[in-house]
């Protein structure tokens, strides 16, 4: 850790850390009560984070009939970075210390380019977003489109991201950025951001279903994010429904992946508009040199029957897989996100069919099934989230 | 609370006591390295223990150098009573206070005899197995087979218990018992159970399906049972394999169930015999005049082509569900166990094959996929920790 980092010293610290960025601002007695501490204790604690500028006044509280207590906040000079790395994108923002972003960027970019030309460029989006939000840098936290040994900081086997396989992402931006950093799968990230700032906000138990390139999912059980024993637990992309199905970017054969997602719909997109059978996606075809999965959703937006169907399809098999999920996992909601679920509510649609004509009844009572709130911030905040995590606990 | 009750007063009496429950036997040493206590705090809290009369020497421990150690356990005396209700038996055992069992009957039953009936037998058992092994009852525990609210302590809307729909199981057997209880999903008391003292010995994620007359799964995430919002989680027998597939007990059509376990085998075994198909069949079932799944597992090991497809079909089904379960959750293991299992290495053939094909190579490269070591005392014993955890909760 860099030298500048502030040291938290105990337990009662870091939970006070970790509930105001959770809860904005408190006052004295909300923290005492909230972490069953005495007034004395919150006293100490309170001076020491203040010593350390991590923790500062925000004015007097209402009263509620005693002495009035002073509200707290995290120090708002504090910063957060968060990165999204996607399949084919960078995101990058900047956040204050409750996870809101105040500058944040998205660039096209391969992951195939390997860890040294796609962490060099975040790095310089971050010198950016950070010149365009000053402050005092906290921590990192980054998402990557693969799995994660989140205890080493590193991606282990990821199926579409060749010379990733254990290269020291978390030391590597540590050292640059003089700071602690989180490494996390992607999509745990945005199931992350959801639950802090989204759609499952403060949910315990969700799923945070990705449809990117390739699809993925996070799972958040009991409040925290459940990663399995190898870090893989999410990875629906890479289940096979049919042994004999087309060829998966994994080296496989019939992964869901292999079906539906960004990926998938431009390969059967471009099928449809070189066989003639979808006049929009000839067309399109014609016009940009290419198609992509946003081409294939705008010719079904556009009424287009062919592209409806690769849609519907897709959902469906998408809807399959979540309603097995759904009867494992028995989640609280389900958040649909990622560039693919801008197809929106005909993709939604199919879904939700799909898990109520498949799961128990009991499960799926009051499951909501909901499109993503956060959109491209989801991977971000979540990451900045994670950072601040990590800066909490790091420091002890 | 029965008014005999030994009253547990603070965290640190509880967690001891529940490390010398999963333990057995340990110094005060040891107790205060494992629980970071310091010596004089160790000494009040065993103190205290010792004096509520559940925890006793157990001797000098063996020298490290300095000092020599007492050696703690629980109280020899103390005894918890585990009941494992199925949809076809009851099983009763007394253990020790670290579930070891000491007296262990099991009896065929109808689940469908309602609550008043299955409950005064399980009294009765428990009287007959406390008379075997006298002592302290500290608590008692129960897994039923269908969906348990768990903070309510009775089942909620369970698919083949006709009756028991929010009958109050926990007040029920507690007033009788004048002891707290536990009420839990029978498959989550047979993960524990196996987690506890079988082959899953202390893994913190582990998978446990059952298959009896239906299917069910527990989940053991992080170290705890994983129940979902409405108690529903692992509930894999009523995962729709095809709509239009045949007819569940539960009410719904193409469930697992209805393919597989023990009913499905039991039916389809019969069509087998009288359709003439399977020699061996037809001869059990005229001198039966019924047939069972283990039949149908019979007739399989005697070579019966018939029997042995009936098996590998169903261990496919089965093993296509378990495979999203491993990409889902990413366990460290998956245990087989429940009456079908006696089928054995067949059926655990078939699954394994489907994990292997269906699944990620990082999800499944180290996955040991096994059969329950505990078989019928999986799920008292598990019921057994269940009730001492609740009885080191509630007390404090």
């Amino acid at each position: 850790m860099g030298s500048g980092q502030p040291r938290i010293e105990t337990r009662h610290q870091r939970a006070m850390l970790a509930l105001l960025r959770d809860e904005g601002v408190l006052s004295r007695v909300e923290l005492g009560e909230r972490l069953e501490l005495s007034r004395a204790r919150v006293a100490v604690e309170v001076t020491r984070l203040s010593e350390l500028g991590l923790v500062e006044a925000a004015g007097p509280s209402v009263s509620r009939g005693g002495r009035r207590s002073t509200l707290l906040r995290l120090a708002t000079d504090l910063r957060l970075l968060g990165v999204d790395v996607g399949a084919t994108s960078i995101g990058v923002a900047v956040t204050d210390a409750a996870c809101e972003v105040l500058a944040h960027t998205v660039e096209d970019a391969d992951i195939r380019e390997g860890p040294h030309a796609i962490l060099s460029r975040v790095l310089d989006l971050s010198e950016k977003m950070r010149a365009q939000a000053p402050g005092r840098l906290l921590a990192a936290g980054i998402g990557l489109p693969g799995p994660v040994s989140f205890a080493e900081g590193m991606p282990v086997a990821p199926p579409i991201m060749p010379g990733w396989n254990r290269f020291a992402v978390r030391d590597h931006l540590g050292g640059a950025l003089h700071c602690p950093v989180a490494v996390d799968n992607d999509v745990n990230a945005m199931a992350l951001g959801e639950r802090h700032s989204g759609v499952a906000r403060s949910l315990d138990d969700l799923v945070f279903v990705k449809i990117g390139t390739g699809i993925g999912c996070g799972l958040v059980l009991g409040g925290k994010v459940y990663r399995g024993v190898a870090g893989t637990a999410g990875d629906i992309g890479h289940i096979r429904l049919d042994e004999y199905g087309p060829a998966c970017a994994c080296g496989e054969t019939g992964c869901l992946e292999a079906y539906f997602g960004g990926a998938a719909l431009a390969r059967d997109g471009l099928t449809l508009a070189r066989s003639g059978r979808s006049a929009f996606l000839t067309a399109a075809l014609a016009e940009h040199g290419r198609l992509s999965a946003r081409d294939v959703g705008e010719a079904a937006a556009a009424g287009d029957p062919g592209a409806a169907t690769l849609i519907r399809d897709g959902g469906r098999r998408l809807g399959q897989v979540v309603a097995s999920l759904v009867s494992f996992i028995n989640p609280g909601m389900v958040v649909i996100g990622g560039g693919v679920a801008r197809l929106g509510h005909p993709l939604l649609a199919e879904v939700r069919g799909a898990v109520h004509r498949r799961s128990l009844p009991l499960a799926t009572g009051n499951l909501p099934i909901v499109l993503s709130e956060l959109g491209e911030t989801a991977g971000v905040i979540g990451s900045a989230w994670s950072a601040a995590d990590r800066a909490f606990t790091l420091s002890s």
